[in-house]
């Protein structure tokens, strides 16, 4: 059936959304049509608002406001001499749940991936050693996904980043808290026997 | 950890939508901040379009454009004699794509609900009777959900416009197709043998 043209375009730009199928984007659109005006011009506002006032804080290149630094960057109580590589902005706030890590992060923004065409150069890996060369950082924290892209990543950092005479650290790859020994893959339960612990 | 404004802004706002809790608001506003200007740009308009354009049917109250009739109520091929009476808008989709039925629609706007304080005056019933008053109608098919409050309004509709010497019917209840007997409900199971037909 011919939906009316304002209903079908909204349903076509709802549905290319990530995570929301047709099924979802008609809830959202006839959801939207039964909300007060002033409650969706909320929602297109702050939209609109995260594409004008977001930009890349120029220290780390997490998200920032209005081209200044990000809170984390400007937050003069953060341990300056621990740097946290990632690779995406939403690694930092998964990061920052743990409430483990009090240093400064560095966001690469993607993994070195030669299928599609990413090497070093496509990441920010220049204004890394830019700022390791510059600043009083004596540990830096490879947090990269533990995936073949992720690991290549880390082991290319870590080479380029030791002649630099600096500490370099990964994130320990193991079994995951609260998870059954029997559900575990082959790879991860083999990394949790080889960085076994003594008690 | 405290994200910039404009982004905790848009998560909330996202994180209202229906089916989108706060994993699925952050996908969408990270994915939307990797996106071009216009792309956004796209989205919202097509959302304050919705809410600008997007009016009631003023003959059967399904949405319309611009304060017009509906595409149904404006096609002239439609069979005036059959009227289908369901709760939403979004039931004339679901009864649309069987392309069995090619009469005219009528949207209550809900049904009949003591419990939630919606009587007949809250729904779309007196139009409906001015409309089985005035037009060719020979048969109302009452299409209201198949639960206590559709069986409700169904029921008072049923009562009300026999008084019109009209036909009017209901949507059978039985077994869907494809589905297995042993899974069916009593309730449904009992209305499919109640309602058995000779082969």
């Amino acid at each position: 059936m011919p939906y009316p043209d304002a209903i079908q375009n909204a349903l076509d730009e709802l549905g290319r959304l990530p995570g929301i199928g047709p099924k979802g984007a008609q809830r959202i659109t006839y959801w939207l049509l039964a909300r007060d005006f002033e409650d969706v011009a909320r929602l297109t506002d702050s939209i609109t608002q995260l594409k004008e006032s977001i930009s890349f804080c120029p220290q780390c290149w997490d998200f920032a406001e209005n081209g200044g630094l990000c809170k984390l960057c400007d937050d003069p109580r953060r341990d300056e001499s621990q740097l946290c590589v990632v690779e995406e902005p939403r690694d930092i706030i998964a990061l920052e749940r743990t409430g483990e890590f009090r240093g400064r992060y560095h966001v690469l923004h993607g993994s070195i991936s030669p299928m599609d065409g990413v090497g070093p150069d496509q990441l920010r890996i220049r204004e890394l050693m830019t700022r390791l060369a510059s600043d009083d950082i004596e540990e830096v924290i490879l947090a990269t996904n533990p995936n073949v892209e992720g690991e290549t990543t880390a082991v290319f950092l870590a080479k380029t980043i030791k002649q630099l005479d600096l500490k370099v650290t990964r994130l320990a790859s193991g079994l995951p808290v609260g998870g059954d020994l029997e559900f575990a893959d082959e790879v991860t339960l083999g990394r949790a026997l080889e960085a076994r612990q003594e008690l």
